[in-house]
């Protein structure tokens, strides 16, 4: 790796992919044939991508038995362990409908109501995630959703990973679709026979799953688009070179577009950290990956002070930030923008991603800037409450009904002023 | 109005202006020019759409006092007593940062941080909302958000609305730009010599303003594309027909694709108020619009039982919501799916597009179903904190590492094992 000194304005070398114009044409075809013809565009599409007749979309209890017999017992414990740390976390989160009174009468609030249904998106194939399961379906569970609907494309053998489904089952999640890509986000859009259409679809997937999401944005809800993965750390002369090098390849072996950068203090600990990048990366199984991400999307920054390095980190706003340095939580006060902060030696990135509690699904390509982690207010959504006292109104009244004539607006007056007339009505309170 | 009686799988007509390919071309060239060539592309395009070159963009100190001046001391006291109500609802909102410990020293939490800036679109002509201003500006104010700013369309003589201003000034909001249209959502979204890009656009704004919502969205985050405003009317037969009326035609005279929809168990009601709906329209000054509205977008359905009616106010999930029935509260508890509810005769809903304190910025179009209104949430973003104690690393670093396996990254279990092979290391917890 190259080691460059601080400069104002570094920001990451990042890789949006935003899809070309014929795969956004491919996308909006599927979804208008599954919007006009439902489940035999999911069989036709299917046939087409994956190769395989699903023949049911349902996922059958039979299915779900076999998939958790394929697990071990231990590698269930585990599944069920980080679950159990998951819905800890995220139960934390959960807000209650609130409301105001003064002693007039009038009541202001907001009302916070789960959503009615989820779709949730797995990946299949090599990036089959069981972690992905969880992290997306329990923040729902938690929130109160009644539906959470699961899709995921089925492998050749016209099945879903046996790891996936037994996360599925784990996190509670019964409703299971073996169907993929754009065409599955069309279903949990817009619905077909036998798949009920949803009010958020979550979840990441390839670029075809991506667009499908960006074009059916504002009918249901979506998640986020989701880049390639993002480490940054920020590390003193106290870190340990080996441990740093391992965790920056961590997110290099995801993808050759994922992003790892070092944001140092100390000249020494970069030389060690690319002199171990450069052993590790070669005994990965992923090699090619770790390795040509590293090259064209890796960086080391050393900076010649501790507020440098938080100016650094800030302006490139990571997805994952690790802080290991002496007084890591006084720099954690400093940090404004990072999807995940994890503090210390031990807080490996890896800890986040399957077993600590808080959830994986973090803002890539900057946008921790202004998008924070999948959390249980995206499952949930407010209602504002609105009960004013006939005090509160006689004294107001005329201000309202003033203030709407400021903008021109003589209805928005009337609608108020109609309650003067009507004084001794049979009015309901 | 057409009465009609209640039938399962009600649904709003609703009008959603998705732009024509024409515009949505129009506005990638202006998003295109502003990123090019800055305040130039600005003020070529302000000149040519809005009839005037702008001079200086900023708004100077003199034409905020100058806004002041033009209002009667009534006004202002009415738009700061507005403003204080909106505040005082927005405060309550703001949550902090939390965490949890454990007695192994593990921290997990959310660190909650404002968005450093964020843009507020407001629209110019005779659409010129102070009110607007309020709704979008104080919630970003209360969320701690430093950094506001106000962009707008300047009139033909080449300045902005005084109550506008006004508002601004009461706001808070001092960073204010004569430049509107797609133009002015590129400044704020990708930056010019004079405009500082911001995190977030808000604020409503025509079909070009939204498309260009549309465009930048993911670059930076936006609100929401709203649209036409739309109200929903829950009656029984304790309700004042005159009212219910008049409430109805304050939607409708906003936008001839406006909704204006009553639901009532009462038959008398709802011949009533058809009649009255007759007669206000014919006295309206913007008649003409709020008689389409009605004509095309105006219902009244009738309802056999309060079951049904509050069925179909959820199959709705309208933008605003009256409930005016006898056992007001019990009804609400039940609707889930409505932006903003008001209960009871005296919360007219004016009462809440100026004054109450709630915001009157509410998801339209059936997005009730997942979005919420305006809230500081919208200004605030989190970041997931893990700072993992060493016993609780050692206890499930095995366990850890054996998920990642499961999910073919051993790069990820390696950075886990790392630690453990240099347990005396010189770490810095």
């Amino acid at each position: 790796m190259k080691i460059e000194r601080f400069a104002e304005g570094i920001s990451l070398k990042r890789s949006v992919e935003a899809g070309t114009a014929d795969q956004r044409k491919a996308v909006q075809d599927i979804i208008y044939d599954v919007r006009k013809s439902g489940n035999a565009a999911l069989h036709t599409y299917t046939e087409r991508f994956d190769g395989v007749s699903p023949g049911e979309l349902l996922v059958s209890e039979q299915e779900m038995e076999d998939a958790t017999a394929a697990l071990t017992a231990e590698q269930l414990d585990i599944i069920q362990e980080a679950a159990n740390n998951i819905r800890m976390f995220h139960e934390k989160q959960i807000r209650n409908s609130w409301f105001t009174t003064d002693d007039t009468g009038t009541m202001l609030g907001q009302k916070l109501t789960p959503l009615d249904a989820v779709g949730v998106y797995v990946p299949g194939g090599t990036a089959a995630y069981p972690s992905s399961v969880l992290m997306n379906a329990l923040p729902a569970k938690a929130a109160g959703v009644e539906r959470i609907v699961m899709v995921s494309p089925p492998g050749k053998d016209g099945k879903l990973s046996p790891a996936v489904l037994a996360a599925a089952k784990i996190a509670g999640v019964k409703e299971i679709y073996k169907v993929g890509g754009a065409q599955a986000i069309a279903a949990l859009a817009y619905g077909t026979e036998t798949i009920k259409k949803v009010d958020k679809i979550v979840g990441p997937g390839n670029i075809y799953v991506a667009l499908a999401k960006r074009e059916v944005f504002g009918d249901v809800a979506i998640d986020m688009i989701a880049g390639p993965s993002e480490i940054a750390i920020l590390a003193d002369e106290t870190a340990i070179a080996a441990e740093v090098a391992a965790d920056l390849l961590s997110q290099a072996e995801h993808d050759v577009r994922a992003c790892s950068v070092l944001v140092t203090t100390s000249t020494s600990l970069a030389e060690e950290v690319a002199s171990e990048v450069t052993k590790q990366v070669a005994l990965l199984p992923r090699h090619d990956i770790a390795a040509a991400s590293i090259r064209d999307y890796g960086r080391i920054v050393v900076c010649g002070k501790m507020a440098e390095a938080v100016e650094a980190i800030n302006e490139l706003a990571p997805e994952h930030l690790e802080i290991v340095t002496k007084d890591a939580l006084e720099i954690m006060a400093k940090i404004r923008h990072a999807g995940a902060i994890f503090i210390g030696r031990f807080s490996s990135e890896p800890v986040g991603d399957y077993f600590a509690g808080p959830n994986h699904v973090l803002p890539t390509n900057g946008t921790a800037r202004f998008s924070s982690p999948l959390n249980v207010d995206d499952f949930q959504k407010k209602s504002s409450i609105i009960m004013y006292s006939e005090t509160a109104f006689r004294k107001n009244a005329e201000k309202i009904a003033a203030f709407a004539r400021m903008e021109g607006l003589e209805a928005h007056a009337r609608a108020i002023e109609s309650r003067s007339v009507n004084e001794s009505g049979k009015g309901p309170e």
